[in-house]
């Protein structure tokens, strides 16, 4: 054999045993079930990925249903395109809790979201629900936890959800089937560089 | 004033306190320019994110371009939506390498996707491009580092630029405006949960 053909061989001895062992862990990955997803840190990408989710979801036919907590002042890009695919959607509205400075009509808005949010759990039509910001909503006592993970866990088997947020409850964490952290390395925010329509919201 | 009224007081002024900063760093972010994202590390959620990015561009009505390196032997449904709108897509198409087993036809399906991706950098018409898990061909040294710093810097300059994939290359993310890192703190599919359409693909 030539060094090449040496080369090319030791390649794929290497990519066989990758394949066999990638090929061992899908063989032990037998459960089907709706699975709870958390996407937490303080990086950026959080409601992005949740949003992403969705955009898959919804391409391959499945319903899905969105409730955003404290965003919903300005357009959202990933709103405007997906409500065009039937998309179930509720907007808090509010804007962040340090534009409204009312602590009595945020509570109220958060609560009338969160109950959108057990209807869409209840709901054994959407296969998929995002819940854009939840963590929030626990951090500031808005609403019970309890309720949170009661609602998660007498929802249809088979349906997903996401919560995404920064400093999610420790006891979300242990629920969850997945959860990613996003750490920031590095934002151009912190650079000067401004927020964009498309890239930013 | 009462007990409630002096909370309420209270709360008021923590959140003028912050929107105050929140204001400062606005102001301070003056710098309008195509920012290049790095979205790398171990967890979950990775091109989710940068599809995200591109169904939140593209229903503000920008125009955007994907080439997904590695990927894309099997139906995504990101794509399956995105493609209705107008989204400008290349996909390698040969798996990820330990399913081929054969590094020439790699090297030469990743030079194909590097084409593409050069002229989706070089196209001004194109709002945002998502470069997903261009990472990996950097690593397996099946496309040039240098080729690809070349062809981010010289784009236009109103161009956004996504890399996602693990393990990304020291000198892309120097380049980069933002990077988030997202870090597997737990995964369902290690719990023995099957991928599943719609969640994971």
């Amino acid at each position: 054999m030539s060094n090449e053909e040496i080369k090319a061989q030791r390649h794929r001895e290497r990519q066989q045993k990758i394949k066999a062992e990638v090929d061992k862990r899908i063989a032990k990955a037998t459960i089907k079930k709706g699975v709870l997803t958390v996407i937490t840190g303080n990086g950026k990408g959080k409601s992005t990925s949740g949003f992403g989710t969705l955009t898959r979801a919804m391409g391959h036919g499945l319903s899905a249903g969105v409730v955003q907590f404290i965003k919903g002042t300005r357009e959202c890009g990933e709103l405007n395109l997906l409500k065009q695919h039937g998309l179930e959607y509720h907007v808090m509205g509010t804007g962040f809790t340090w534009e409204t400075q009312n602590k009595q009509t945020d509570m109220l808005a958060a609560s009338a979201a969160w109950q959108q949010a057990r209807l869409q759990l209840a709901n054994p039509k959407l296969d998929i629900v995002l819940l854009d910001e939840l963590t929030y909503m626990v951090k500031y006592g808005y609403v019970e936890l309890d309720d949170i993970i009661g609602a998660i866990n007498d929802r249809p088997p088979m349906q997903h959800v996401i919560i995404t947020g920064r400093g999610c409850h420790r006891r979300l964490i242990e629920l969850a089937d997945t959860v990613s952290e996003v750490q920031p390395t590095k934002h151009a925010f912190k650079a000067g560089v401004q927020a964009q329509k498309g890239l930013d919201w």
